[in-house]
């Protein structure tokens, strides 16, 4: 009712909604030494139109975006995110949904953070790729307290929809539990997370990573393609909300085992801590974060700064790399937020070896969500 | 207002209405010795989203669906469904419709009841096919009696929209006539209904149809594509409803002909029966079905059967198959439904000759619609 | 709130509204003698569905246009359209407002109004085209009298969103003005308007144009496609609205410097008079064209007419057409509208010689918004 439109009836028995996202992306790269060539333009990053609604415990939810684009040249094409039907009830001082369909699997926090919510532009490495998937379709379990102090999740999936549907040779089985040890108030709390994620084989793999934006012209992270017995992962996270500041911090440990030939081994962590100037709080709901209101008219002012790393190791074809990003966040209403990011590369291995380029990217946000 | 929204001012003379719908499927395909690959895996069967509204005695409809897929590999494209201008009004106790643009032409039982009212997961293998065409772009006129006790409807067409647009050749005109012979109440009634349609010439033509899913690897029924000088078709149909249980029956027969050869008749028959074992009656509205609301809040279970058979009939390329299909369907509400279907074919010829081989299917879809 | 939806606050701090457009034409093309095949089919011209909102004195809009098609055979892709977020407010007597992402530039009278609105089924040949570009992603700012009776507006953009992104070498600066000279009330007034545009080098150029419709099957108005050091372009435009009768004028002059050759020169002008037979006045709004509300339920009819000429001057390869145009238009209520046009080309040269025949096309539009 602020920003957003939500059509219910009195008795909340029914409600329905429409949904969407734009954010529109300036973004200049620099590639050093690395002679792929920068990037200097302007992105749709995202672009999403979509539906919700439930009647009773029932629900469902489908959004499309249409700023996938990729190789059409032309137009752009369209990828569906989440379509599921859900069914949701209470049971004693518990809250449990099922869904059904294509929706996140229980598996990781930064990945899981809706891209409306997130501190920085872009998700750490890790996050949102082959080595933490965000979205398949299959069926996920969900059972909380009711305020949610604990909550464990589990799915079982068949990869992500492509092409309108999913035939992995091998299914994703995923588990994530959250607790909340210390909780003052909503504004003061701690969060640790853990999850794990087995997948089968018969598939094929391949974990590649841009550094520094979404058009970098080319991904130094990079395994090659190759065929799975299956595949392992977990993930171990925590975030802190005190007051204005926060502090979330990642772990994510993947592990392919390859048809022919050895293990490829995926390590990854981003630590983040974030400082609203304005006096606002970092909004904890349901075990991951969601969005705030500015106290003031004259819009809310965050700062905030992050370092990951990530390291493939795999005998012939190790890559690793550290990046710093920091960031200025502008937000003039609930619903909007101007973002500035710099992302520098402070160290960087390709194929084994350092090498003599740490690319840099200054990049701008403006979105918008209803 | 109950599940569905629909914005409309206090005089009804114009109204507003957000519509889409979502149908997610399990599928496991058994191909028996035909040496094509099953399909196990998960399918967003229809993604649909659109506006329908109407302002005095004009209306106006567009849907598009997200999950037709087909070749892409990695991301959805759209087609187009519904997209008209419509007139309509009442003269005496008749009410007649114009649409132009691209409509559900006039002609099919099977073909024309919604997605989301049809008894199973599939249409019969005749319906929504080249030889019971769906929707096309032109020109549709109905008339009926006001409360749908006869209905005439007639359409000139020209081809489905395909990149934008169509170019056919030949025009489609078709026809359709429905009576309602024996009405107690709502409940119990009886339904005949006739269609006619001819195509011109000039246009390839093809019929093909996968037997047991919408993931079957291959097209056991197929024609080749030739050429057509013109085609006509006739479908006769019947459906009676007697409180919890209905019944339903049609029969196409579709004759190309061919502009060097002999003429291909494909010809083809569905019976089916459904009973409510809640209490329940299919809803008849307007000549075709329509949703229902359970009675209970435990929500409403449906048993039902069907029976089909098709046959290809060409000198050298005769193809026919027999299939059974039983399904039981949940409405936990009156707009989401979980369906369970199991699809066995009984007696298949490919290319004049029986094989050895009877597919068979167990499907799983859970939809929701607004 | 007749016949669209804006669904709002009471205190106006904020509002949201679903929006979309349906033009369905038939089109029948006649190119005499030029060899090329006519046309005779049917097109889903627009088909748009999107959102639009603000919250105090933020806004955003995003909308898709599902019709684009292309060359992809068989299902429609999709093309971005409107994309931003917006920032705007008054200072004394003068709004002002910023949009970041994918807008209208500032540049042109035909290309800037809305196909909703205007008067024939086509735009005149320079508009909506390479010589007078619609939208880009960047920065469009503007400023206005409150009561726009003049506007200056500028845009610092980067392309049009191709495959989800822009990477133009150059720039494009756009700018506008416009100015009342002459207001007695709304539906007796004139507008002069003034545009300039210039664009960096580095990237290809190409305009071509087809002739009678959007199916025609050759673009006959044809500059070959060359890298530019870049562009310069103006514009000149005027319309007057005197009761039920209106006219309008514009001429586009577009330079492109070719980085191998000498420039070339694209100049094209149209001029159009409507009038409403049923008493209406053409709806002027914020320096542009809206849509009218009939006065009577029976609809209001209009007729119309435009002259318009389009040269390329290059030195081997100059192409040169004139064009009358006869359009009726019924408006049935405030959102829909039945458009009847007729094109006839006059003359016609084709690589610098004359040519022997004139291409004409009938074509129907029905269209509906919300």
């Amino acid at each position: 009712t602020d920003g957003k439109l939500v059509i219910a009836d009195r008795e909340g028995n029914w409600e329905f909604q429409p949904i969407g996202r734009v954010m529109w992306d300036a973004i200049d790269t620099d590639e050093d030494d690395s002679g792929a060539e920068d990037f200097h333009g302007t992105e749709l990053r995202r672009a999403r139109l979509g539906f919700e609604g439930s009647i009773y415990d029932w629900g469902y939810k489908f959004e499309a975006d249409f700023a996938t684009g990729g190789n059409s040249g032309s137009d752009s094409e369209v990828s569906i995110k989440d379509a599921f039907i859900s069914y949701g009830n209470k049971f004693n001082d518990l809250a449990y949904d099922v869904k059904l369909g294509q929706s996140h699997i229980a598996y990781g926090l930064n990945t899981k953070i809706s891209s409306k919510y997130m501190t920085f532009m872009d998700r750490p490495w890790f996050a949102d790729s082959t080595v933490s998937p965000a979205r398949e379709s299959g069926a996920v379990f969900s059972l909380a307290e009711k305020d949610y102090r604990w909550l464990v999740s589990a799915g079982l999936t068949n990869g992500e929809i492509e092409g309108g549907s999913t035939d992995s040779n091998g299914s994703t089985f995923s588990a994530r539990a959250s607790f909340v040890p210390y909780m003052q108030d909503k504004n003061h709390l701690i969060q640790v997370g853990l999850g794990y994620l087995t997948k089968g084989g018969g598939d094929d793999f391949r974990f590649r990573q841009r550094l520094v934006s979404h058009k970098d012209a080319t991904r130094h992270l990079d395994t090659s393609t190759f065929e799975i017995d299956g595949a392992d992962a977990y993930t171990v996270d925590a975030m802190g909300v005190f007051g204005s500041f926060h502090a979330m911090a990642e772990y994510n440990d993947f592990t392919a085992e390859r048809t022919a030939g050895s293990d490829v081994d995926i390590t990854g962590y981003a630590v983040e801590a974030g400082y609203f100037l304005t006096g606002e709080s970092l909004k904890w709901k349901k075990g991951f974060t969601s969005g705030i209101s500015p106290n003031s008219s004259a819009g809310a002012w965050q700062i905030a700064a992050r370092f990951e790393t990530l390291e493939i190791d795999d005998s012939a074809n190790s890559d690793e790399a550290d990046k710093w990003t920091v960031g200025l966040n502008y937000y003039p209403t609930k619903n909007t937020r101007l973002m500035l990011n710099y992302d520098k590369v402070t160290d960087l291995k390709v194929d084994g070896s350092s090498v003599n380029y740490e690319p840099s990217a200054l990049k701008f946000r403006a979105q918008a969500y209803w």
